[in-house]
């Protein structure tokens, strides 16, 4: 019952990340989303979306993967991807978050955790390459719906959405080219600033 | 392009998920749960709890079960478990509800959708009894975490909870164990009614 016990520990800690949130609206733009949220919308469209990838992918992997990446933000919190700043000690507030949560699991479960999350954060692998892909399209959708409401209170240019979003080529080119047709509507739309 | 239309667009529509609220409170008590978050904790507890069911399982498949079990909610909305006149038209609104989302998508990819839905429901397979396990074990933990906040309110006994519960034996002795022990510790703790 040990064993069952620092599981069941941890699922409750993991209840946390409901209430950790992100730059990204709803797409009817009531609220901010949650990373919980986003992590259960990414393992959706892993499995449906996987036939674009270039590679071939274990999905279960992928699948673990986007379900725990952003666990560590339960005590570093959200970093914004464009916040710069903040982005300088993002590794460190991530590395003790995930020392102190993922080490509440029994040991080989631990090191499970501690692989997906190191192999994600590589994007060497087919797999964390589909996962990052994953996770760029995913807010890239959710700011086209909501109007690109969050880009314009934050004033991103369509440059720096491009370049964060590049890596999907990596994975797809079929997404790519997807998330380019929207990044280029939503310029068109006013959601975006085009640099002159 | 167009399948990949057809996906986005479905992907897009399960956004509205999140704004589907349960009746669990999060472990800290701020608000209660929605259906996305909650979906999100089935398929990590998916992953991390497999080892202690009875049958194997294909764990891809649980996983994908978990994450779509309350797709149809979106319009049907969230039926409470002890709703017993609710539950009399759940069928029938969560039915209409699938053919509406689900076809959203390339016609085999639906048939997939509908399958795992309808399997899921069936609680027949070992796959089917350990989601519909995991989905049963999962409230109780933060009902147990916030101090039995929801069951006070709605007025709930032990004996319901049990009666709801004891599915979870079908898949697992020690889950089913598990479960009782924080029933037992939520009636000692004024969490659940005991009938007399």
């Amino acid at each position: 019952m040990d064993r069952l016990k620092q599981q069941i520990e941890f699922i409750v800690e993991l209840d946390k990340l409901k209430t950790v949130f992100r730059q990204s609206l709803l797409t009817n733009k009531s609220r901010y989303e949650n990373d919980a949220e986003h992590s259960w919308h990414l393992a959706v469209m892993a499995f449906l979306l996987a036939e674009h990838t270039k590679e071939k992918v274990d999905l279960l992997k992928v699948m673990k993967m986007v379900l725990i990446h952003d666990v560590v933000e339960i005590d570093a919190g959200d970093t914004y991807c464009y916040d710069e700043k903040a982005k300088l000690d993002k590794q460190e507030r991530e590395e003790k978050c995930a020392d102190r949560i993922f080490n509440l699991l029994p040991e080989e479960q631990a090191k499970e955790m501690f692989a997906l999350w190191e192999e994600f954060e590589a994007m060497e692998t087919p797999e964390a390459k589909y996962a990052a892909a994953l996770d760029r399209i995913q807010p890239v959708l959710l700011n086209h719906a909501s109007e690109g409401r969050s880009w314009k209170e934050h004033g991103i240019y369509v440059d720096q959405v491009l370049e964060r979003n590049q890596s999907i080529k990596h994975s797809s080119d079929k997404l790519w080219s997807y998330v380019k047709g929207l990044l280029e509507d939503a310029v068109d739309k006013g959601y975006l600033k085009k640099r002159i």
